[in-house]
């Protein structure tokens, strides 16, 4: 489905066929697990909000769907469709949708500019995101710091270009959304001569958890390496193009930027050295998935995109791609939802700051679980991003579980100094615990046993300000429902 | 292969079928990577060391095979053959073996007393081991603490009962030790009334992770939990049976033992109330592996059995199981190999202090690689244990690389205030970029690159004293040898 990626001024319609494809793609890609669930709580998922009937892809246009039939909407990426570096409850959303719409949301990478002939040239969304000449920017803000920051306006505090919000008819705190990813797509380079490819970038940055700790000097240095990911789809790995040390930049307001100290930088390429004999015949399996991903939070106005949180956000899970389903508790009047920071590929860990930072196009379904609807099913109580793949229950653990409420009015910059992986397994403990305890009915005892054998964590990130713990568990180990 | 479990006082002779079996099996399983490593290099594997001819198993028969022969030895577990709780480079050997030798090694759980009647009675070399009146123990010394230590002698101070030590002919500081796992059975319970079960148990400890965060009262306990699984290999799945609190139990010499404070102190069941509905349903896939295995440190002549280190030991990584292979640095004459605290199943962190702790019998074919033949090889410089599986090379990082060298004299007990799962992370960072800068040629900067994309980090254990974080890397990312 979607062999066609959609342009900002596409306004062609899903065929008939490509219905159907969306329905059975995600049927099989995995089993659902809610619908399941409902039906046994009693609750049936109308008939409705599981048939998809798709209006014409339109940007912006609030279709009105009659009873019975559900939306498809096409979010491009534009300087008018994004927030930059942060989650805000208050935004203006760019579309509102019913329970149950399908959105195509195109997302950029907000390293973009470190290759800007591969990653923006051509590209009218992207050049009108990443447009910046000495009187302008296409979006000014990048990020919830002040608008007067030195370093550039929005301070940088919160750095991933995030498509929307999407805001969801009806959904208030305490209800849940869920959000099905159907598809995921890299974007073609626009550039003519870099056809039929996509590319990404691998920034070892000043956030890394190897920064200052490395054999060679200079010990403090960033290193940018650009990767190349075969946009037909006809090759399941990436291949390193070239690398090159961040050399201070000069933005067209004349800012220096030393380091990499605010997003979206256009890299001279004058400035820098490139070597392109670097990985050799190494093969990444890709990945695709979106790191930052989620609802906005409710405790402030404006909040930086880095750290993750209850909401969600940049959780930077690899697992969070086609056929995986998330699990948001809602904090704020229509939940929203925004989605950035496309990754390629990336490792548990994302040790040296970044992924391979490459701009994708996803198809989401949302569907909205009120809370009226949650007690005696497997949602009651979510306080928390829960990840559901075709295989697995992973659940997320920070080193502080809502730092924004935990850390006080200064939380947004406090968090950094203060997480540790000991703290966010400790989360990913209790988290499980709670999984265990209400989802399956287990006894606190029981729960404990089964975590110590039969639930693996992982290091999710130790590089987003509040540091990431997943804890995994095989849905076969259960019972079968009802059973 | 193995179909017949062996007992200690079993003579029959491998059939030239099995032979063959070893052979194919280990083949199928996995890639061979130091075979086409060492070729690569040039320097050879004889001809002689990949023919397996085996010679009628015989417990520390010191068979003298001929040139191009290989043998097989079986060392079943019983009061003589094992060192309970401690590493020891002084220990005198139950066998001593050529490279290239195969040898099937009975493993006892140390929890095995926690339902003597599933997992001791009728079993000869489980009674010899655990045999405790008022006036004798099969094995008094459990741990390398002091023998007068007021909980039992030799303190509790390690608890693993690890089978050996094998002294490998040849072996110095400075070789490689490369063990490959050629099969893991469990190991039938030998009381009539449960033929054909094997059993484990997971204690939740009070060197478990959650200990004193529960959120039921007492917080302080410890629950036991006997799982069963199927000792004839048709099921992968096991299953609780019923669990129980820890209740003070009074050792056969008087010593009242409140928490689970000395290994093998048997459970007086009329002490205990069992929960037989728990964990109802739930089928936990089973992983047979060796939590502990390795060669002895040099830096002690007697080392406690829980802190993993430099030479492998308490590792508690589910990935060393049948078809993996492990690489050992030898730090003594002999190597000094022994194996124990097998385990049904165990998730990653092992967060509650034990797996399913299951009796297992392995077979192991243990290669020795010289120093002198390492230059320019993958496993040059190898300062850790090393692990391969099919798919994955996984990589150990431990809060304290060498603790027993980086915490002084006091090192077997300072461990256990010190450990952190960032420490952990920080030398599997360390080891990754070494492993690939040394074994794949990649300078610095593309190590990093390659480690935050494609290399996960997940939490072996918090529970050993040296926590760990393992590093895991597909083999298939990286180009074929010589291209």
């Amino acid at each position: 489905m979607l062999k066609h990626i959609c342009s900002p001024t596409c306004t062609h319609g899903v065929s008939p066929e490509d219905e159907k494809d969306v329905k059975e793609e995600f049927k099989v890609a995995r089993r659902s697990f809610l619908r399941d669930a409902m039906v046994a709580s009693g609750t049936a998922v109308s008939a409705s909000a599981l048939s998809v009937s798709m209006t014409p892809s339109a940007f912006a246009a609030s279709a009105k769907p009659g009873s019975g039939m559900t939306s498809h909407y096409y979010i491009p990426a534009s300087a008018n469709t994004v927030l930059w570096g942060y989650f805000s409850k208050s935004a203006k959303p760019v579309v509102t949708v019913e329970s149950g719409d399908f959105v195509t949301i195109e997302t950029l990478t907000h390293h973009a500019n470190d290759d800007a002939e591969r990653m923006v040239r051509g590209d009218a969304g992207a050049e009108s995101v990443f447009h910046w000449d000495s009187t302008k920017k296409g979006v000014n803000r990048r990020g919830a710091g002040p608008m007067d920051a030195k370093v550039g306006a929005g301070g940088g505090q919160g750095v991933h270009i995030c498509t929307g919000p999407v805001h969801i008819k009806g959904a208030e705190a305490g209800d849940i959304l869920e959000v099905r990813i159907i598809d995921v797509t890299p974007r073609p380079s626009a550039n003519p001569l870099y056809k039929g490819r996509a590319f990404g970038s691998n920034a070892a940055a000043n956030w890394g958890f190897h920064y200052g700790d490395t054999l060679t000097e200079p010990k403090k240095r960033e290193v940018v390496t650009i990767y190349e990911v075969d946009a037909t789809g006809e090759r399941n790995w990436a291949r390193a193009v070239y690398n090159y040390k961040w050399t201070p930049q000069t933005d067209p307001f004349g800012v220096v930027h030393p380091t990499i100290d605010y997003p979206g930088v256009p890299v001279n390429h004058s400035t820098i050295t490139k070597n392109d004999k670097i990985l050799q015949n190494i093969r990444i399996p890709v990945r695709p998935h979106f790191g930052t991903m989620g609802v906005a939070p409710a405790e402030a106005d404006m909040v930086t995109s880095i750290p993750p949180n209850y909401t969600g956000g940049n959780i930077d899970n690899w697992r969070i791609g086609k056929g995986a389903t998330v699990y948001y508790p809602v904090a704020v009047p229509g939940a929203m939802f925004s989605v950035g920071d496309p990754h390629a590929s990336q490792g548990d860990s994302e040790l040296c700051g970044t992924a391979i930072e490459c701009s994708l196009t996803g198809t989401f379904q949302l569907i909205l679980h009120k809370k009226a609807s949650l007690p005696g099913t497997p949602l009651a109580e979510l306080n928390y991003p829960l990840l559901e793949t075709q295989d697995d229950w992973v659940l997320h653990g920070f080193s502080y579980a809502n730092y924004l409420a935990e850390l006080g009015p200064d939380a947004q910059n406090a968090i950094y100094s203060k997480s540790s992986v000991d703290l966010a397994l400790r989360d990913a403990y209790h988290k499980m615990r709670h999984f265990l305890m209400t989802t399956q009915r287990l006894g606190e005892d029981e729960a404990i046993s089964l975590m110590s054998i039969a639930v693996d964590f992982g290091i999710t990130q130790v590089v987003d300000g509040n540091w990431g713990v997943h804890a995994v568990v095989k849905k076969s180990i259960f019972p079968a429902r009802g059973v």
